[in-house]
C-alpha cells in the first residue's frame, strides 16, 4: 500500500483528497495536516467523513515522515519549500497549488508576485496533466497538479490545437465554475443568499490561470498562443464548464476536426467525446474523475465551439492528483478512479 | 386607463405581464386568454396570484374587444393572424413572439419554416427595442417585442458598435439564461434533479436568436454582421448574463470605448453603466426592467469583453412589452417600472 | 409624506425595510445608517440598488433628527437606548429587533441575559402583530415588531386556539426557514457549498423564538400555552413554513375548526386561507407581505395541520414593520404594500 | 458473481442500482429491462453512465432469465406477477415497490387499491429493513424493500419506542424530501421554476406510506401505533430529513433514552448517532447509505424530538436493497456500500 500524507486537508482540495483515496484499492490515508485544525479530527470539520475518517490533524513534519507521497493543498507560496524537504526526504511530492505549474519564473512574478526559491528544484517537476504529458510525468517524483480551469481549457481544444487545425490567434475561453472553486472560507460574495439565483463574470480577462492555459496550448501547438480567458461563478457546488472558441484554418472541414478529436482521445479513458449534437454538462460527471467533450460547428463564421465539463474538484483537483500518483507509482491510471457519477 | 388585454396568459411571458400590468397606474387588466386554460381562474394556475388577481380565462376575441391594446404571447406563427384582427379592428397589437421581428422574410422562413402572411402588414411593424429604436416606435400599433437574448446581447455592445470602435467580424454572444426561459411547460431537461446542479452549452451556433441579433447589430453598425451566438442553460429560475467578445479596433483606446458607453446610455433609465472593475449580476436585476452593464479590456489580445444581464422574463419579455406600450400611448416610459431589484 | 429613517440599514431587515420603502407612495427615506459602512452608499453593499437608493450611511443621530419614524434593525440589546431617545424626541420607533418585543422581564432576561433598561417604556410598547393586536397598536409610538417565526407559527394555529377548538398543551412548531434569516454574516453553515443541497434542524427546542410564540399563543387562548419550537434551515432565499400539530379538542369538528379561520381571517388582506385540498408554499408568498395559510384534518388521530407560509424579509420583518407604521400613521394598513408575489 | 438484473432500470430508483451495483465488487449487473425505453441504451436515458453501462434495455423475462436476483422498480401492482415468475424459477426477489410490504391485505386494499394475487406469495415476502429485521432476511427470497419515509421515520424513533421510554401515542413525522422521491417523470410541480425557491407539505396526513411507519413502530413497540405523518418537498435533489416527536413516558429521563440509542446502534455501520448538540443534516449522507440520527431533548414539554437523515435513493431505495442483497446471498453486510458521503 502506498502511504499517502495530505498536507492541508482541511480545505476543499484536501477533503476531497480524503474522500477519494479512502476507497483507493493501492493507497492509505497515512497521515494529515491542517493549519487551522491541528489536534482536531478531520470528520469534525466536515461531518459527513464521521466514522469513515476520523483522524487528528498533526502538523507538516509529521505527514511528511509517514508518507510515501505528500499531496499538498496550499495557497500559493506555500507550497516550495516543503517540496524541497519531500524531494530531499525521497518522498514523491505533488502540489496541487500553483507554485510549479509555471515553467517561467518571469510569468510566474508578474502573476502571483513571488519567485523561484529553487531553480533546480523547479526544473525537477512536471506539469500533471496526464492525457498530454503522461510520458514525462512517469518516473517523476515532483508534479505540478494543474488547476480546475487550467485542465477544462485545454482538454476541450487541445486536438484542434495540436494538430493545426484551427487558428492559435484569438481563442477565447469562456468559463463557468461551481462554487468550490472558490475554497471553503465564507466570504460575502459566496453567502448563500447573495449567490444563489446569481451569476457574474469576475476576473475578466487577469485571472491568473491565464498563462498556465496558454503554456499548455503553447506546448500542444508549438506556437506562443495568447488566449481570451473569462471565468463566471455558477450557483452549483460542483463542475467547470468551458466554451472554447477558435477560428477553423481554411481548408479544414468539421470532420477532419471531428476525426482529430476522436484520435486523440480514442484511449483516454476519463475523456468522453460525446456525439454530435449532444452537449457537454456538468450534470453528468460530478464527483467523477471524467472530463466529457462536445464539439460544434459553427457554419457561418466556421468557428469550432468546443465544450469540456469536468468536476473541478476531482478532474479538476484531487481525481487528477490521484491519477498523477497512479502514474508516478506504476499503477494503473484508473486505480481508485472509475466512479460512475450519479445521474442525478 | 390604457384597457391592456392578455392573449396566452398562462404561459409564463403572459403571467409576467399579468403581475406588471397589476401594479401600472395607467393601464388595467381588461381581460385574458389561454387555449389551455379557458374558463378557469388565472390564480388556480399560479395560486400566487391568489386574490389580486382571479381573472377568468376567456378566449381571444373577449380579449380583442374588451382591450385597447393586445399583448400576445404565442408561440411563433400563431402571431400573424391576430395582430390582423387587432390592427383592423384599430387596437395596439404588442407581440411577444417572433413572427414580426424578422424584417427579411427569407430569414424568417430559414430560421421558423414559415412565411409572411401579409407583408404589408409586416412592413407597419417596429421592432421594440426602446433602447435603439426609441423614435421609431412612437405613434406606430405593432411593435416586435425582441426576445431575451436579443436584448441582452445587443445591449452589452451596441455603444461600440454604433461607433465603429470594434470590428464587426467575429463578434461572439456566449449567453446563459435562466430556466424560465425555456417556458412552462416541464420537459425532462428542466426536471429539478436532471437540471439542478447542471450547467451546458445548447442549440450551439443555431439558435433562432442569432438572426434577429445581426439584425439590430446591422442597423446599429451599418454593416451587415455576422455572430457566433451560443447559449447555456443556468440552475436559476431568471436572468440572462451575456458576455459578447469583440476586436477593438487598431488605435481605439478603452478610455474612448468607455466614453462612448457612457454617452449612449447617459438618458437610459433602464441601463445602468457600471464602473470599471465591477461585473454584471443577474442577481441584481432580477424582478426588474434593468439592464447592467459592464465592459471590461482584455489588454493582452486588445478585445472588449461586455456583459450585460437582464432579467429574461421582464427586460427581456414583459417589462420591455409594457415599455413599449407606454411609448405609443405616449406615457413616460418608466410608468409601471420602477421596480427595486431585491438584494436577496 | 412620512420621513422614515432606518438605523442598521445595511442588515437585510434593513436594506429590505429600503427595498419596500422605495415605492411607498406615502413615506421617504429621510436617512439611513450602519455601523460598518458609515460614510459608504448603500449601492455599494446592494448593488442591485444601483441608482434607485444611492444614500450615504450616516450616524444614528442624524437618523433620529431627520425622521417621524425611526425602524431600527439591530442586534438584540441594542435598540433600548434608541428608543429612549427616539420617543423623548416624539418620533415613532419600530424596533424589528427583539428588545421589546418579550412583555416578561424575566423571560428576557432567561433567553437573551439582558434586562429592561427602563420598565416605563417597556410599558409604552406595543407588540406589533396587526392581524391579532391591531387595535392596540393605533395611536402607539413604539412597536415590538415580531420575529419572522414568531409572526408564521401564530398565523397558522391563531383562530383554533382563539376559539378554544384545539389543545393548548402539546402544540407543536416544525418550521422551515430560507437563509436571510440567518442574517448578511457570511459564516461556515451558510456558506453555499456547505448548505446548498443540505437541510437540518437546528437550536432544538431552544429557539428565542420560543417564549415570543408562547406569549402570542398565551394572549389568544387566555391560557399559558407551552409549545414545542424545532426550527429548520432551508437551501432557499427567503420564506418560512410553519406546520404546527394540536390535538382537536372532543367534540369539535373539522367544518367548525375551518368556519373559525375563514371568520377570523375574512377581512384580513395579508392572510390567504386556502381552500381544502391545498398546501401553503413559500414560493407563493415571495417578496410579499402575505401569509398563506392551510389547514388539514389528521382524521386517524384527530389532530389539526395547520400551515402558514410567509416571505420572512417581508411578512416576518420589513413588510410587518410597514404595516405597523401605517397602522400608528393612520393609513390604510396596505398603503405600499399591495405586491404580486412573482409566479416564478 | 452475483448476476443481479434490473426491471425498471430506466427510473430513479432502477438508475440508482444500476450505479451502486455498478462497483459492487460480488455481483455484476446481468441484464436491465425498461417498458419506456426498451431496446435503448441506458446512457442515452443517463448520460452520466456514457462508457460505464451502455447496456441495453430488453424486455422482463431476459432480465429473469439471466439473473439469480431481480431487483424491481415498478409502480406498485406491477410486482406481484413478476414475484411470482421470479421465485417460482428459484430466483431472489428484491421489490422496491410497495406491493409486498404490507403485511394485511385490508391495509393495502385501503392505501393502495389492490388485492393480494397469492396470499402464499406475501407470506414469504419479509419486511427488508435490516437495522430491525435482520435475522428475518437471511435465507429469504422473497424482500419487500422499504420505502424512503418508511426507512427514515422509524430508524429515528426506534430505540425510544423498542424499550418503552416514549409514548406510542401521538407520535408526529414530520418529513421532508428532496425531489428525486417523485421520480423521473417530468411534472408542472416539480418543474424547476415553480419548485425552486419553494417549500411545502403535500398528502397532509393521507400518504401511503403511513401504515407502513406504522407496522414497523408496532412492531417495535409490541403495541398498535397510530402516527401523524406530514411529508413536504424540498428543492434538493437527494434526501430525507424525518422530524419525529414523542412525548417521554414518566420518570424516564433523557439520559436513558441517550443510553437506549448507543446500544440499539452500536453494532450498526449504516446508522450514525451523533453526538449531543448536533443535528442530522441530509448534506452529510447524500450519495451514501448512511443514515444520520441525533436525538433531542424538549425539557420544557417533555418530549423527544429525534431527527434521522438518508438518502432517499440510497438508504431509502436502492442502498437499502443492495444491504438485503448482500444479507440474503450470505455477504458481509455493507459489501459495496462503503462510500464516503461527499463534504460538498
Amino acid at each position: 500500500m502506498i502511504k499517502a500524507g495530505i498536507v492541508g486537508a482541511t480545505g476543499y482540495a484536501g477533503a476531497e483528497l480524503v474522500r477519494l483515496l479512502t476507497s483507493h484499492p493501492e493507497a492509505e490515508i497515512s497521515a494529515i495536516s491542517s493549519v487551522s485544525f491541528e489536534g482536531q479530527k478531520l470528520s469534525d470539520v466536515y461531518p459527513s467523513y464521521t466514522f469513515l475518517n476520523d483522524m487528528v490533524c498533526e502538523d507538516q513534519d509529521a505527514v511528511v515522515e509517514k508518507s510515501d507521497v505528500i499531496f499538498a493543498a496550499l495557497p500559493h507560496g506555500l507550497s516550495q519549500e516543503l517540496a524541497e524537504k519531500c524531494i530531499s526526504a525521497g518522498k514523491a511530492f505533488i502540489d496541487l497549488g500553483a507554485d510549479f505549474r509555471l515553467e517561467s519564473e518571469e510569468e510566474y512574478t508578474e502573476w502571483y508576485g513571488g519567485t523561484f526559491l529553487d531553480k533546480k528544484l523547479h526544473e525537477q517537476a512536471v506539469y500533471g496533466l496526464p492525457e498530454f504529458f503522461r510520458d514525462k510525468i512517469k518516473g517523476k517524483k515532483l508534479i505540478a497538479n494543474p488547476g480546475c480551469y487550467t485542465t477544462c481549457s485545454p482538454l476541450a481544444i487541445a486536438p484542434a490545437i495540436a494538430n493545426g487545425l484551427v487558428s492559435t490567434k484569438g481563442i477565447i475561453c469562456d468559463c463557468k465554475s461551481g462554487v468550490t472553486g472558490a475554497g471553503r472560507k465564507p466570504t460575502q460574495g459566496n453567502h448563500f443568499p447573495e449567490l444563489n439565483e446569481g451569476f457574474h463574470a469576475y476576473k475578466v480577462a487577469c485571472h491568473r490561470h491565464t498563462p498556465e492555459i496558454e503554456q499548455t496550448l503553447s506546448k500542444l501547438s508549438g506556437e506562443d498562443v495568447t488566449i481570451t480567458f473569462v471565468p463566471h461563478l455558477l450557483p452549483v457546488n460542483r463542475g467547470i464548464l468551458a466554451t472554447v472558441y477558435a477560428d477553423i484554418n481554411e481548408g479544414v472541414t468539421f470532420e477532419q476536426i471531428r476525426k482529430a478529436y476522436e484520435d486523440f482521445y480514442k484511449d483516454e479513458f476519463f475523456v468522453r467525446l460525446l456525439d454530435d449534437g449532444k452537449c457537454a454538462d456538468i450534470h453528468n460527471v460530478r464527483y467523477s474523475n471524467f472530463c466529457d467533450v462536445s464539439i460544434h460547428h459553427d457554419k457561418r463564421a466556421n468557428k469550432l465551439v468546443a465544450c469540456a465539463a469536468i468536476d473541478n474538484m476531482v478532474k479538476g483537483a484531487a481525481g487528477q492528483a490521484i491519477q498523477n500518483m497512479n502514474i508516478i507509482f506504476g499503477l494503473d491510471e484508473k486505480t481508485g478512479l472509475v466512479i460512475v457519477p450519479p445521474a442525478f
